[in-house]
C-alpha cells in the first residue's frame, strides 16, 4: 500500500510498497479518507527533535524512523477486529484519536493518558499514520461521525480536540469572556469551542492581516493587533474594566505570554496550549499581583474526542471555512509545508484527500 | 511618641515628636511590644520603588514619604473606639494584620482584599506602623493572642500568615508531600504550616549551610543543596518516582522556579511566593508535560490570621527557634538590615522590642 514516510529532516517519501497491517483482534481497520497536515508535521520536518526515534525506539511502539506521517485524519472501517465489543461496523466513517500511551505508567493508570510517561502518536511515533492507505487502531480510539458530519470535516476533529480540552481546564460559563493569543488553526479551534460554550466576550489578539479576519469570521467579538493597540489596556476597556477571566497562548511567545498575564483579571487563568522552542524572559511578579493562576493544556482525552464529535453533529461547531486547501499525497511538501511556512495570510488548513 | 520613619532610601530617622494616632470610632489603638524586621523593610530602605510614594501619595492611605516602618507586629490594646463590637478590651494582646484595601474594588468587594487593586499595609504605606509607641488600626484586624502565646511570637503571626496562605493554595491533605525552594523566613514558616497539615514529605532546597540546618529543625523531611545533588531527580526518588504533588517557590531565582516546575508530579502546583527582582528565563515547556499548574499566593486574609493564632495556640505551629536576635528601635540598621544582608548564615527573624 502506499504510506508517506518520514526518513528524517527534510526527507519524507511517498512509498508505494508498504505492507498492509494487520487487523488486531482489539482493533479496527481503517481506510483514510481526509488527513490535516499539522504544524507539527512540519516543524519535524525541519529539525530532528520532533521526532527524536531516529536510533533509540519508542518507548512503546519500538519503532525508529522511518514512521508513516499522519495524525488528523477520518476514514472507513474495512475490518472489525474479533474482539471488539460495541456499535463499530464495517464501512463506519469514523474520526481517530491518534493517542499512543503505555497504560502502566501513573498518569495512564489514574486516568490521564494525556500525560502519559511515553506518550506518543499514530503518524508520528509509529504504528502507522493518517496518510497511508491503510492503518489500523485500537477500537476505543475510533469514533463513529454523524452522518451530516462530512469525513473531510472529520480529520478536523483531532485539532478540535486540542482546542476543546484546553477550554476544559477553565470551566468557562455561558457569559464568560476569554482572550485567545493567535489565530493559527488551534487559535480559531478556541474560538468555536468557546463560542459553543456560549462565552460572552472572545478577545482575540493577532498579526496577520488574513488570521484577523478568519478570528472575526469564527466567532471573536474583538480582534486586536498588538502592532497597533495596547493588548492589556483594551483587554481591560472591553471587560468591565477588569479584563477577561482566563486566557490562552496559542502563539508562545514572549508578547503573547506577557500580555496574557496582565490582561486578565485578578484570580484569573492562563491556559498555556502553545509549545515553546525555546526560553523567553518572563516577569513572574506579573501573575503575583492579583494572585493569577496558570495552567497548561496537552492532547486530549477520549472524551474530548465524544464531545467534539457530538458538538459537529449538532452545529454547535463549524469549521467548514477553516479548511482553505485539499492536496494530494504526492504533494505534501509543495501544497502543505510551503503554504504553512509562506503563506499564512492564505492558509488555515490544508487536507489530504486521499 | 516615638517613630521610626522612611524619609526614602537609606533615610531612615528615630523621631521623638511625632504626634500620637487618634482612636477612631472603629479602632484600636495599639502599644507595639515586638515588630520584626522584614527582606521588605530592608528592600525599601536600598531602593525607591518598594515604597513608590514619594510624591503621590497612596491611594487610600493619602500618605507620601515619610511613613513608619513596621507591618509584622504584636502588641496590648491601649484604647477600643466608641463603635467596636466584640471581644477586645483594653489590656488584650494582639497580632495586628496590617493589610490597608479599598474596600470598593472588585477584588473587595467580592472578599479577596489580597488582591485590592490600591493593596497597601500598615509600616509600609502609611497609617503609622509598628515601629512607634502607638498605632490605630480597624478593630478587626487585630487578634487577640491566646494566653500560652507570648506577645514576641505574636510578631511571628504576620510571616507565618503569608504561608498559611500559600499552604491553603494547594490543598494539600494529611500524607502529602511538597517541595519548599529556599529556607529563610518564609519558607521556614511554610515547613511549618506543611508540618501543621501533617504532610508526610517536606522537601526543602537551599544553600545557605546554617539555613539547611533551620530547615531540619523545622520539619524538613529532607533537605536538598542543588550545588551537591541533583534536585530533580532527587525529589523523584523520594516520592515514589513521580516527585511531590506541589512546591513553593521562596527563592525567586530562574534555578528554584525551574526545579520546582521538573520536580512535581505530573498535574502537580508550583505555588510562587516569591517577589521578583527581575524578568528571568523560563521555558514554558517544563510545565507542559504532564499539564503542570502554576499559582501565586500574595499576602493573606483574616482567615488566615484567624488560623495561624489558633494553631499557634494548640502548638501546631512553633516558631520560638526562628527569632534569632532581638534588638532595639535605635539599632535598627545596624543589628536589622546588616545582619539580613552579610549575616544570612545566622539570622532568620530579627525583633525589635519596643
Ligand atoms: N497543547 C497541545 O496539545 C497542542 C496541540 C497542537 C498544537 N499545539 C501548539 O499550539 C500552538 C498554535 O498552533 P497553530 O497550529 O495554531 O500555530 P500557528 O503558528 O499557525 O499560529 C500561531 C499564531 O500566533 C500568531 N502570533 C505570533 N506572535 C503573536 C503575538 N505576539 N501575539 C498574538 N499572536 C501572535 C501568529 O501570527 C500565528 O497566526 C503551537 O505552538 C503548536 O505547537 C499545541
Ligand atoms: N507572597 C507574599 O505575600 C510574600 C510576603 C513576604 C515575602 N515574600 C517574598 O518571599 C520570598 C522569600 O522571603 P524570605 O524573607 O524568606 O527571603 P530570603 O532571601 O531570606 O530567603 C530566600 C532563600 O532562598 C535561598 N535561595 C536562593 N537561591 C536559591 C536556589 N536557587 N535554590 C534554593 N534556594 C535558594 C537563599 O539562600 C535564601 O535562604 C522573597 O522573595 C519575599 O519578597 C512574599
Ligand atoms: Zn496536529
Ligand atoms: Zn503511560
Ligand atoms: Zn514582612
Ligand atoms: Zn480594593
Amino acid at each position: 500500500m502506499r504510506a508517506l514516510r518520514y526518513y528524517g529532516p527534510h526527507d519524507l517519501r511517498l512509498e508505494h510498497d508498504v505492507p498492509e497491517p494487520k487487523c488486531l483482534p482489539h482493533q479496527v481497520k481503517v481506510r483514510p479518507s481526509f488527513c490535516g497536515i499539522c504544524g507539527s508535521d512540519l516543524h519535524a520536518y525541519l529539525l530532528p527533535t520532533v521526532i527524536p526515534f531516529k536510533d533509540t525506539p519508542h518507548p512503546v511502539t519500538g519503532e525508529t524512523w522511518p514512521v508513516t506521517f499522519g495524525h488528523e485524519f477520518s476514514g472507513d472501517v474495512v475490518e472489525v477486529g474479533s474482539e471488539v465489543q460495541g456499535e463499530l461496523r464495517v464501512g463506519d466513517r469514523v474520526a481517530v484519536q491518534p493517542t499512543i500511551c503505555c497504560n502502566r505508567c501513573p498518569p495512564c493508570k489514574e486516568g490521564y493518558t494525556n500525560c502519559c510517561n511515553s506518550l506518543g502518536f499514530v503518524g508520528l511515533t509509529g504504528w502507522g499514520g493518517g496518510m497511508s492507505d491503510f492503518v489500523s487502531v485500537d477500537a476505543k480510539f475510533a469514533f463513529k461521525l454523524p452522518d451530516n458530519v462530512p469525513s473531510d470535516i472529520g480529520a478536523m476533529v483531532e485539532p478540535l480536540a486540542v482546542a476543546w480540552h484546553a477550554v476544559d481546564q477553565t470551566g468557562i460559563k455561558p457569559g464568560g469572556s476569554a482572550l485567545v493569543m493567535g489565530a493559527g488553526p488551534v487559535g480559531l479551534a478556541i474560538i468555536q469551542c468557546l463560542k459553543a460554550r456560549q462565552a460572552k466576550e472572545i478577545i482575540v489578539v493577532e498579526i496577520v492581516p488574513e488570521r484577523k479576519k478568519f478570528a472575526t469570521r469564527f466567532g471573536a467579538t474583538a480582534v486586536i493587533d498588538p502592532q497597533e493597540q495596547d493588548v492589556v489596556a483594551k483587554c481591560k476597556e472591553l471587560c468591565d474594566g477588569q479584563g477577561p477571566e482566563t486566557a490562552f497562548d496559542c502563539a508562545g511567545a514572549a508578547a503573547s505570554i506577557k500580555s496574557a498575564c496582565l490582561a486578565i483579571r485578578y484570580r484569573g487563568l492562563v491556559v498555556n496550549v502553545a509549545f515553546w522552542e525555546k526560553e523567553v524572559p518572563f516577569q513572574f511578579n506579573n501573575l503575583m499581583f492579583g494572585e493569577k493562576r496558570f495552567c497548561t493544556s496537552i492532547s486530549y482525552s477520549a472524551a474530548d474526542f465524544r464531545n467534539v464529535v457530538e458538538a459537529l453533529g449538532n452545529g454547535l461547531l463549524d469549521v467548514r471555512e477553516m479548511i482553505t486547501r485539499k492536496t494530494t499525497m504526492d504533494r505534501v511538501v509543495e501544497d502543505g509545508f510551503y503554504a504553512l511556512m509562506h503563506e499564512k495570510d492564505k492558509h488555515m488548513k490544508i487536507l489530504i484527500e486521499m
